[in-house]
């Protein structure tokens, strides 16, 4: 069991509500207001504005350049790939790039955003990438679900686009690829402990033997 | 007219519908339920925890001595006073400090203080200090509002003590030195800016006779 | 004159210090050791892993998406094309990128960047920014600088791919980017200083005529 | 054996070149020159306000007020209380405190704050407090140490405020406090690790039963 499902298993009620939510139902099935569906897209275009500077928080705290490389392309990946399918549905109701940026934030959006900044920048990379993979993973599992159902195939489902985007490979991928760092980076630590464990037990070996001489 | 003032000036709707809110009427009169004013005060608990980490970002921020002294006397009067009254107030209910540092974090009180710890984190110090100003001005401001009115001092007013303290002489210094604090640092960005301007000139005076020579 | 003139200007001595250090010369005629230039080169390899981290902080401090943009990029032109460098003339005395990057930091090394670093975070997007520049565009003058002495274009001189690397197109364009967006960053305070002022002038211009009601 | 203890084991080279370096042993015999003296204890002030700025992080980074409360007082430890030494030691020198804020930095006490700050921003609050302790756990040691040597006492000894300062009661608390929390931390950890595994073993139990079921 990897460490994300363990994370999930521990918030299985709350990662429910998150991944059920009858928001995803309402694309798939069509029946979602334009309204709605719009004020979620432009909140989370400046969303998305945040995320990119955690995952540049997460390459600043990066203890290794490998960590490093994949927290850069995960931010490349936000603003050179995600935020496009964004800027080309807003397009469709006349709001500019521009105007996205100006928008004004929602509360929810300032109090997601925010809170992971703060963890991430007050905790280590560990914390930060926790915080980041609800949802970069949600994302994904949503979209991957979505696409299965029937009625999202239907030709006149608006929201189509919006799926095919996250259940595509390459978003799938970048979920993936987070999903394993995050293993990466557990096992590492796991790794770290038993090393310091038996290390500390080599001392403790030694010190049995007579006490410290000043 | 002082920079905190314009501030205000500028923000003057802002600032009446923070400042003259119900809420704050429903102290003064004694109408505010219990319920509201105790989980208010529970949460104003968890506030200022945060608000006692910003005003440490605060210090680590500050590029002379003097505004660090000055950012940890704010620190030290969270710590050590303010919360007193809280954790007083909450006794009455039962509830112990630890109680109420495991309270569930309300949306609100996570995005308005995490708000201010990432736009300072971001920001330079004033930045910090502009956003932790309403905070600070205002409680002091609504307090001495409140306790000019009549019906607040009836001696069955439940929210006396809430008043009085920060009416009461030490908090209304400390929203004194905040004031003249920022007037102070906004002062020095002008004084920086104008000797800036002046050493630029003074570049230009001799720019003017030639060209550079490599 | 650019704002990056003017700073040259005001720090002409120390500029000088830096651009025509004889460790630039050394390269340029070939009389530098091979073990200086080795030693040299590998702390830079370390220093890049830790600009690197700094470019990540000025995608996090950025306050507009243009300038997330542009600091993206100078952090992908790190990790991306000038370590490869590092990378292949390090290869050729057999040393791998795990090497490097497990060699023992210098303590000049960890004095400049972590300063960088800490001015970074400290202060806002500019001051992280100037604080970059001496590198960036210092380099790139340098190389430009060398490029032209007729000793550098020796077949027999060994730091002649360094020189061409720092002297190309795509790293003098680098360079140009950020004289330019430090332009830009100066401007635009110049700017909204300016409009600050106006407004002001124009609250003030209101007050004149009557005191305020409360 | 705490775990201070351990890190001083595992350092054990590192930690003797450290308190055991000649220039302690100069201010216990007093042969060390007034220069030196002088050029260290002005370096030391201006480390010490980088080290209020480490502790101002450290309450940023805290998880819990009690830890924050902790590292309040480390702050005001170094700004109402070690500063005053310096202040008082300098004024003998004709030297202000706004002469010792305005002096040169070294390029030693900027490598090596810089490096505190920088691993304790980038790291969690244990990484901080280890990168602290050298210096608070140390200077006891060393003071402890030299205190106690009959070359000390000598009436002619210029040192001896310097050492009777940091082997005193009040200071040796501070570092004992200091051993004390890191013990602390580490043992929350621990017990953190142990009850992280003790759930996990626990899901564990129920997932060898069955599958999942979607």
């Amino acid at each position: 069991m990897s460490f994300f499902e363990r994370l999930k298993a521990a918030a299985s009620a709350e990662w429910r509500a998150y991944t059920e939510h009858p928001f995803t139902i309402g694309m798939a099935d069509g029946t979602l207001t334009e309204a709605a569906f719009r004020h979620y897209l432009v909140q989370d275009y400046l969303f998305l504005i945040e995320f990119a500077r955690a995952y540049a928080v997460a390459v600043y705290k990066s203890p290794r350049l490998a960590d490093m490389r994949e927290a850069a392309s995960g931010l490349s990946a936000i603003l050179d790939v995600e935020m496009n399918l964004h800027v080309k549905l807003c397009a469709g109701w006349g709001l500019s790039p521009g105007d996205l940026e100006q928008a004004p934030p929602a509360a929810e959006m300032l109090a997601y955003t925010r809170y992971v900044l703060d963890a991430g920048m007050r905790g280590d990379l560990l914390t930060l990438r926790v915080a980041l993979a609800p949802c970069v993973v949600g994302y994904a599992e949503i979209a991957a679900r979505l696409a299965a159902r029937p009625d999202t195939c239907a030709a006149t489902n608006p929201y189509r686009v919006w799926i095919d985007e996250y259940a595509g490979g390459p978003y799938q991928e970048v979920a993936a690829k987070t999903r394993a760092h995050l293993d990466r980076l557990a096992e590492l630590i796991a790794i770290f402990k038993e090393a310091t464990r038996l290390e500390t037990d080599f001392w403790e070996m030694g010190w049995r033997v007579g006490p410290r001489v000043e």
